[in-house]
């Protein structure tokens, strides 16, 4: 049994979701369940080196963690032939210098989303790397989560005969922390434009990928953002004026006919099945997605509501739905992407998700915000 | 105690709508209760007549309901001064040649909604009424919806704070009569444009009263429209092509900052409280108001959180609502309308929701399906 | 990063609420989480030497909590220079003279409550402290429960509108002994006025600092005692009279016009949400408070019972109130005060709770006391 | 079988609780049954007469109950030999007038309570008709609520060992009509005390007699009474001033040692089991009273809480209570006391609750006020 080890530079990781999904969740959980087992023979077993600026937080995550191999020192990193996978977690508005010093260190380049906040520095990054002819992928975890392998597992049974439309809503209550014990619970940076905040450059690129590969290839989106709240309390106590939009209204249109109504917000109460869901409408049947469950309804147990506001409504209709079942134990979503890149990297497996993909994700962040600004809906174009 | 008849014509109160609301459960119930009592000393007693083109369906509804006044001279009708008031529930495209001849008669003019297809005519039919000096009146019966009411009663009382935005849903899974023993369960025509059908002329309309009373006053529209089912079976079993659309996809801004974002369609899978659901956020609490119901969550009890889809849901995001309790028996709403209607004739008591008010759901409706054609944003002018 | 030794006495903590609150829960927990993190450059780490007169309870202590600094020469320790504070847990009767020794040697003066059983002593040794300059605060820690602290999040936010009343129980059936394995749960002394017993001067101190902090100034009480259960059986299994009062009937009015109805009993079998439960009713809502839960029912929930006693009480009278939910993970009461107070002492930081503070639960204690006695209100004179 | 009639004038019944309780659901309810049967050879048949003032409204009560038998003229119905009772429930000041009038006629007496606002009227009353030698009656009928019921039955066998306590909470939110759809659900009057309004004259008649039948002879109260909303709206539509006490605050001592703490509140959201609870602790075991339920906790039962609020409570504390179960389909209460009376008139059995008894909860009512006012205990005198 070879036992390769697979180098990887994970860079900026002390944010949360860089500790949690990637390095916990997603690396630490590959190496303890043994590495990744290619057939009989072959083992690939991450072997991570945290890098980034401040070596307080490094030690922190290294002893939190058990990886203790950490560096301040990328330059040297990313010399180092030993890590022929560069990651990229830190703030968006810095991945782009961290991915070129990577692509000239001739790294297979894997980094969080967005991975810019214009389209043009996306497409340029993607284009850099794959004029270098590296690997590259970009992650969107939101395809692997349960619930959406449950809509891929019924979809490719024809259980909706045709998709109509998808409803989208995401989002809860972030708190503003201008009250006792009621703290925020996002970071500021959020909230404010000049720091790369805003719910649709943070959220389209991920209705993006998520509407391509479910539901339809998007043409166009009409987008209204909000700033509901104007003012918020920081990490400091200290109040500070939002600047950034903070929800947002957008309808999206489809190759294939769908209309995906999508509502994004950090300022509504939840009162649904979870804190994304979906409703997509079919001819045959409907499906309500969740973050790890599926309620579904055929046209079989499809009730004719009659309406009649003098009496209370006689159906139930959250009991008409039935919970499409657990087929597995499903795996962290980010490990699965994970593991799916490092294939990609050791053994040349196939992996769609590359930087210019996780570009049209930035495509319509951007095409969303021109929408909002011109007031109008806003075409996409192809890529390149 | 003086019992003062006032006569009314019901023009056109043969489909499902006119006859159910406005005379079974609006005209005749006010009739059986003894008439609208006025203090001690005085009863308004309804004294309909029932007018329309074929003499038999109004045979048989005055069968059915015990109002035995019918005719199908509407020209003698109008002309006589028992009645004061004309009420017209017809097809929408025939309503404005009916109020003319009303107006001429000097009748107090009401009427189902929408009073037109287009903005101009329905506010040519508004100052028709004004410039002869008649009360007048158009159906806004969603206003009264006990759940509407409940909403009513919370936001008077500061519930909300500072209402942020509303997240509308109507509809459910209309059958297209294809298949055995599933017919449809509304009229042909609605699907057809050219018979005045289409979602957005129907809902439209009534979203414009129930926004601007409630939320805010209606300033501008994106709409997206789409008929998702291209064919349905009609009433004589015949397949025929839908023109109209049958989904409407809608966000509203009102002058005070809120947003509105409504979906209406006949092609969705009901899974939420109601066929109607508004979810009102706001920043000291939020209420989802379904047609009779309604249910609240204040900044109290709004949970935090935490976004973890390796585990199910720990929270109970249906759990964490409070249903608002009835307060007394809920009248109808058509009914509760109706009484204020004939109030204002009988007795000069104020009446706001009159046929320049309707026109300016026409206008929403309008403004809707040319930012669907144009595909931008369309403001709403002042009238007139 | 600098860490500072702040040096503790901690006197008489061998008994159950010194033992576990106070050292094991706060002083202990204090260093095992690193001490106390100001900002990136200091930490302030607690120091403590245990004293008291019996060697063998110290050093069972000792061993039990690895806090091996034991003592039973206060004096020396009072004259060590490394200890600026000095906290007793001793018997309330044994207060004073412990005070009276460390404020002679200059310690910050930090103490359980009651500081005393009679106001005047309470106020002496306030007094004592305030003329020799030295920092001093009484143990307030039922302001840190977490539903006290729910209770403050929801007030400051205006859920109540104006407070009107309060109605408070507390309390729990404490055994008497005299039944095979059903033995005594508290110590007898609590049940001997000799011994400083009773459960007036035990809790009026809380109700206090609660009411004034909470809900209103307190301005004047009644009060009646009882002592329901005549005999008891002691710690080593005699019987013995009980000569001090088990239960409190008492209503506190504040100088807002709030009424606090409070029942405090050691005779009482529980059927409420916890052992103590506070009902907080306001003009737009009410909470029900318990030690780590709070459940609200506002305005818009409140339901409109009927009074008839002929059939079930339709209404699920719990089923209408709301929990709030947790907005953190809730740290133990009294180490939060012990953190304050040690920031107090190092750097100054305010500390309202103050011997004096502490001296106007005594107040009230002895205020109840007489308006037993005398069968009458007794209004609270401002103290000094 | 002989069926003997009993005629009984109703006075002043057209009010809520003299139409529901007394007409319709206990004497018209005894009609329907068949009267009252003794034995096997007779049956008393009531024979009601209503009186009033206003003739339309006694008309509309008889067309709604079907006792025809209807009269302004009350000097007749007096003088008419065939009504040997006179039921009075009029308003509380009126009362005295009319039961003069009653027993100059010879009449058997029997009335509502408050008999009067004032000990020495009540008594006054008492002793006319004692002095007169008539059979005289006041209502009382919680003693025969459900739940009372089964208090009584399980204090008969010796459950509670000796009683120590009870605790007992009355009362509801009573909406004030400032809102919306949020009338006031009690009348204007309740809330004047210039017109004999306020909850301490209400409802401490109510606590005398349950006290005293059922814990312990009352010997003296502490309460304070409030007016914690200050202004309401009337039945038409009004603000008037409120200033009669809303909520009173009371301490009962009992000759057997037993103290009752009482709390009666139009302004309090229930989170209890019922509207009116009452909690009583004895030696043995305790019961939770309700309106028609009855929860037990025995010694046996009782759990040993810990204080620990740094874990959520681990005893459920209203799952270790048992429900006692019915013994029977229980009676309407009203309609017991009201079998009672006419046994008592008719067949000279013993009916224990006099108008000496009423005076009695009067006289606890001023004591109250009495005790409110100048802010001690008063201690109750024996009558007479």
């Amino acid at each position: 049994m070879e036992i390769r080890k697979i180098g990887i530079i994970l860079n900026g990781v002390t944010g949360r979701m860089g500790t949690n999904q990637h390095l916990i969740r997603s690396i630490k959980a590959i190496i303890d369940q043994g590495g990744i087992r290619i057939g009989d023979d072959l083992v690939l077993m991450p072997d991570p080196i945290l890098t980034g600026r401040n070596e307080n937080k490094l030690r922190a995550l290294a002893e939190r963690t058990g990886i203790t191999n950490v560096s301040t020192d990328l330059a040297a990193a990313l010399a180092d032939p030993r890590y022929p996978i560069f990651f990229d977690a830190s703030l968006t508005l810095l991945r782009a210098g961290f991915v070129e010093r990577a692509v000239k260190a001739g790294k297979a380049i894997y980094c969080e989303k967005p991975t810019a906040v214009k389209t043009a520095d996306a497409v340029a990054l993607a284009k850099l790397c794959e004029d270098a002819g590296l690997k590259n992928g970009v992650v969107q975890d939101k395809l692997w989560l349960p619930g959406l392998r449950k809509f891929r597992m019924i979809h490719e049974q024809g259980f909706f005969g045709d998709i109509l439309s998808v409803r989208g809503e995401f989002g809860y209550w972030v708190f503003t922390g201008h009250h006792y014990d009621q703290p925020a619970q996002r970071p500021s940076w959020n909230y404010r434009d000049e720091d790369g905040g805003g719910i649709i450059i943070d959220m389209l690129c991920h209705w993006r990928y998520v509407i391509d590969h479910c539901f339809g290839k998007v043409t166009g989106v009409s987008c209204l953002g909000a700033t509901h709240i104007p003012e918020r309390i920081d990490e400091n106590g200290q109040p500070y004026a939002c600047t950034a939009d903070d929800s947002a209204y957008a309808t999206f249109q489809c190759e294939n006919g769908v209309v995906c109504h999508f509502n994004s917000s950090w300022n509504t109460r939840v009162r649904r099945d979870d804190l994304l869901t979906m409703q997509v409408d079919g001819t045959k049947g409907s499906a309500l997605v969740g973050l790890r469950k599926c309620w579904v309804q055929s046209s079989a147990g499809t009730p004719r509501p009659v309406w009649n506001p003098d009496i209370d409504q006689p159906i139930d209709f959250f009991g008409g739905w039935q919970e499409v079942p657990d087929h597995q134990v499903y795996d962290n979503a980010f490990k699965i992407q994970w593991e799916q890149f490092i294939r990609h990297v050791a053994l040349d497996e196939p992996f769609p998700y590359s930087l210019m993909e996780g570009a049209k994700g930035v495509q319509l962040a951007e095409a969303g915000i021109t929408s909002w600004k011109e007031r109008r809906w806003v075409d996409l174009e192809p890529l390149r």
